[in-house]
């Protein structure tokens, strides 16, 4: 999808380029700690906000939305994910270098799609070596006392391997589901954007063209457009998402509201045959 | 108003200063793929949120957010405005120079507020050479794959000229309605702000000293204040907003929902006539 | 704790840092025109949102935000705080040092939590010298008009003595409540964060190994647990929150939701009599 066309290999990131993403929200003070511990770390680093307002513990709307964006970024930056239900329990934390990227993240899946997408994943290490760690880790707040400090170190150029030993094994998530059947294909809605609009797991180049689709069991009718200023006001349109996949949306309305569909509900394809 | 006071004609803006306005919401990842791909044009650009709450293909709200904030910017800075119902169809996207700002806006009228409270406009172009902008272009991302590269690129120091040529034309908004009448004057609303303050079309000098209100055909008793303190709690209150106009504001709450006014609402003030 | 243990004294917190906590809320204009003021002053100003989604006027709320989280930046970072009910009359507004950390707020009590917790006070000024405040003053939004170019000059070295007289007095709220009693010791919650998760007013060191909760006079039970992990989805949970104190949780749910508890809501720990 010509991602990274806009990059030069080996350009330089500019002066410590860090992003977060996490489920903390921004009313709450936590990103605001998290960003004053990395700070006093790094008082250089250059903060970039992916997001605060993913669902709380929601792991597989973390994991699209790393893939849909982190790619576009200078190669080298650091990324630091805290979506961590297991926050304080036995899940490791990985250092993982993905496409070219640098993430932080627990070892919950969350890199899947990043992986699956926009690979190759060249490194993957388990933080075991305390060093670089605020001195007391609260049991509920990793992202302050683990990530935070840690990521401020790699701005300032620690070698990852001092973070502690190459991982053998982490977690990866299934894809969302692309069948294939003998009357089309099934997909499932992999992401729900702002707008309402449903991102499917159905790559542009599998879409039928023409279809009869039905989204958990019942059918909709939906023309296909190239974008959303095609059809009037209300329609119900499908057209290719701008990461090149089945999306449908209602033009200037909320296609999620409208279908009372979610992540994880089951769009089928049927071939369309003539009478 | 004294806009501009603090700034010195001339004056570096400082290391390339980026702000962005968009109806993305932060909880999907638009904004984060906007701002990877800037930075990879432009690693060394300091960026700025104004908004990115716009209610979702809300033009008039983008436009009354811009005349508000965008005035007081350090002069060269460069505002990135995506708010675009018709993204991916035949209208344009404008590079402009108003007032010494620089902004980048689909040309959908978003800018016409800006343009009639803090012109000139010195400099509209149309963007028409496709070689600064992304080489695969979704019909539904231009924020991602026109603007943001084309805004790396500005930063960088390139010349506006070779964005596209000089428009001859561009959409102009009609302003909020301000009508003199027999009995006093009409306005409307223009704007309600995240306190449920109505900000009206009608500027301070207009304000008549004494006036009985009107909303909608409702009466409505609001004193005269300076400032939301001089009044109890719960007091519905009228005075000049910071921007220069008429508002309506109910001390610690909400106007908008007190009275169910909205933009578009009718503000009419009469004359009082001593009994 | 160990909170600035990652910090070293006279450590050069780098390149202007300015954060900021308001109430403004970020889809009206106001927190964009604030940094457009700053940023004309000192384009070279790195800021840092602490938070935009304070509760309207909620002075506690911002008390309990900042003490949660400015502990954490470099010493000598400026954080300005715009939570301020009674913007345009008689209140002044405060330069003050808390902890080597440089503040500007109004004298409202917003700054008591943090000089509670994590003084000492070195410095409290109060504004009177209108020299390096915008030439025109809205009576509404002193945040644009004076926070901000106070806040640019302060960036810019400007000497805090310039800004006005020391204070002889300001204003302190009262700590929340942490009363020990014959059969066991009662607190109330203080903060809520956007998890639902109840933050009390209760020092960890005070909370006794087994108790009995009441919240509001109901009596409620609560597994002690070290992190959320440690339980199952839905469970209410009590536990050490990252700032050191009792906290109650419902794992991967909102405790506030479950409880109708909200700030102020009074938690009774009483002993447990072995029967």
């Amino acid at each position: 999808l010509g991602i990274g066309t806009n990059r030069e290999a080996g350009s330089d990131p500019g002066p410590a380029i860090c992003t977060f993403l996490t489920d903390f929200g921004l009313a709450s003070p936590y990103v605001a700690a998290v960003k004053g511990v990395l700070l006093s770390v790094c008082p250089e680093a250059r903060l970039v906000d992916l997001s605060h307002d993913v669902p709380p513990q929601d792991i597989a709307y973390a994991s699209e939305f790393l893939a849909a964006c982190v790619p576009y970024y200078p190669l080298g930056c650091l990324h630091v994910v805290v979506v961590d239900p297991g926050v304080g329990t036995e899940r490791a934390i990985l250092y993982a270098e993905i496409g070219g990227q640098r993430l932080l993240a627990p070892d919950n899946g969350v890199l899947s799609r990043l992986a699956d997408e926009h690979g190759p994943v060249t490194v993957v290490r388990t933080l075991t070596n305390p060093r670089h760690w605020r001195p007391t880790i609260s049991a509920t707040f990793h992202g302050r006392d683990i990530f935070a400090p840690v990521a401020g170190h790699l701005l300032n150029g620690l070698n990852p391997a001092d973070l502690g030993p190459l991982a053998t094994d982490w977690l990866r998530r299934p894809r969302p589901e692309v069948t294939p059947q003998d009357d089309g294909i099934r997909c499932v809605v992999a992401f729900v954007d702002h707008f309402g609009n449903l991102i499917t797991s159905l790559p542009a180049n599998m879409i039928p063209e023409t279809a009869q689709l039905e989204i958990d069991g019942q059918q909709v009718e939906c023309h296909p457009v190239r974008t959303y200023g095609e059809a009037a006001p209300g329609e119900l349109v499908r057209l290719i998402s701008s990461d090149g996949r089945l999306e449908l949306a209602v033009v200037q309305g909320n296609a999620a509201e409208r279908l009372g569909a979610t992540v994880g509900s089951v769009v089928h394809l049927r071939h369309q045959t003539p009478d």
